[in-house]
């Protein structure tokens, strides 16, 4: 019984495709001690910057690709199913999308999904311990390996559907890349004027606090939500030489009167 | 001049207001030994809620008014300038509003701007100390009284125009007031398919630390920016049944792909 389990665990893996997400897992797995088979992306360069990193070898065509324990599919959504297609060997196969539902593969049923629920971009670290690893399988021998394989990077690995995994994806997309495009809207604002973003670091953590602390519907402060149209005016004057953000602004103002106020 | 610095402290001050703005600052001024004078209110018991709570007064009439070391106007927006005209003693008198300017007192120059850059809703505590409270007087001496009497509440006390401030609500707005909106709508759509928020902390914060660390737009991820219209489209299909978060959802993702890659 022991010994199978050691059996069942995946200790190799090669990845395919070399972007922010492979990029940061592949670095995690080899901290970890598992050995990267290779590292193959369509840019043979890129494939080999992150192979150097985790000691393995860069590859860019498929009929390279060695036998391994498993094969992590790290690339864009609309490439999936076609990468998919080219993986003929009997190794088992994951993606890592939040958003594409399982992909059953063509010679067997070894497939599965491995998706962080976090943003990975250049340059910024990720605590690996608390990223939620939402995994799915075609099986139930792959979903316990995929199990013990997230739990050499995270406390928590979660058995997620496809169905579920696209809403989370969804919701994942409003409370993060939306919220990012507006924090970055805000350092444009204020670095127009020469004002430092230091002084709005509190304001963030405690928006932040809120959100995750119980409903924010109910902690909604603000123009908007008062219906104080003499600021919402004040600020249209403010943003005026900033047509896009300041219609941006407009639209939000108006979806949070709707959403308190009715229409 | 020790002595003369002593004199020129405030200690005694009357709140115009009860609202959260009010409420937050009131009972932080009580707890650090500040006796508060009186709390007006159009609404009585709302004036005597917060009375209680701080061992004070609540009056709702103008004329009951007494002399104190300082009026703490924390109303909407549109009210201050009519609160202002009715204050007619010789007290110095300050507004709380990050949007409207430097009020002229009618008799003198007593007047100023005491503005806590933080969100105030109820049932959410404050850390007051990193809390920036932004001053301006319409005199040295009242700038100064000011400044002593903010750094009884936080660490951080600037001296602030009202062009500056007017630019740093309005960036607020749009890194506070929105993000919580969009907070909001997240736990809506995970609550209505019974998926716990829980899942997306991790998420949530790391895209809180990317915003006050460093720029937000290079760490820009998701559909949107990688122009992944497929996935785009998955996530229209799944807010289907909710249409305004919906046409809200395209609207941040045209207004990202435009920010990122032109018009």
């Amino acid at each position: 019984m022991a010994k199978d389990k050691v059996n069942s665990e995946i200790k190799h893996i090669t990845f395919i495709g070399s972007g922010n997400v492979a990029s940061a897992m592949a670095e995690e797995f080899f901290k970890k001690g598992l050995i990267i088979t290779q590292v193959f992306s369509r840019n043979l360069s890129q494939a080999n910057l992150l192979a150097e990193k985790v000691n393995s070898t860069g590859i860019n065509n498929y009929s390279q690709l060695k036998e391994t324990d498993l094969f992590i599919v790290a690339v864009s959504d609309d490439a999936i199913s076609t990468v998919f297609s080219e993986l003929k060997s009997s190794t088992p196969v994951v993606h890592t999308s939040g958003n594409t539902a399982l992909q059953e593969r063509y010679q067997n049923t070894e497939s599965g999904v491995f998706y962080p629920l976090q943003t990975f971009s250049k340059g910024s670290g990720t605590n690996w311990s608390e990223v939620p690893i939402c995994i799915e399988a075609a099986n139930e021998d792959l979903l316990q390996k995929l199990h013990l394989l997230g739990e050499l990077l995270s406390e928590n690995v979660k058995t997620i559907t496809s169905a579920e995994r696209a809403i989370i994806h969804a919701a994942a997309v409003l409370a993060c890349n939306f919220t990012n495009h507006l924090g970055a809207l805000t350092q444009e604002v204020l670095e127009d004027h020469n004002l430092s973003l230091d002084l709005l670091n509190p304001l963030i953590q405690k928006t932040f606090r809120n959100i995750t602390s119980g409903k924010a519907k109910e902690k909604q402060t603000g123009p908007a939500v008062r219906e104080d149209y003499g600021t919402i005016d004040s600020h249209m004057k403010i943003l005026e030489d900033k047509p896009e953000i300041k219609a941006l602004y407009l639209a939000l103002s108006k979806h949070i009167i709707a959403y308190h106020h009715g229409q």
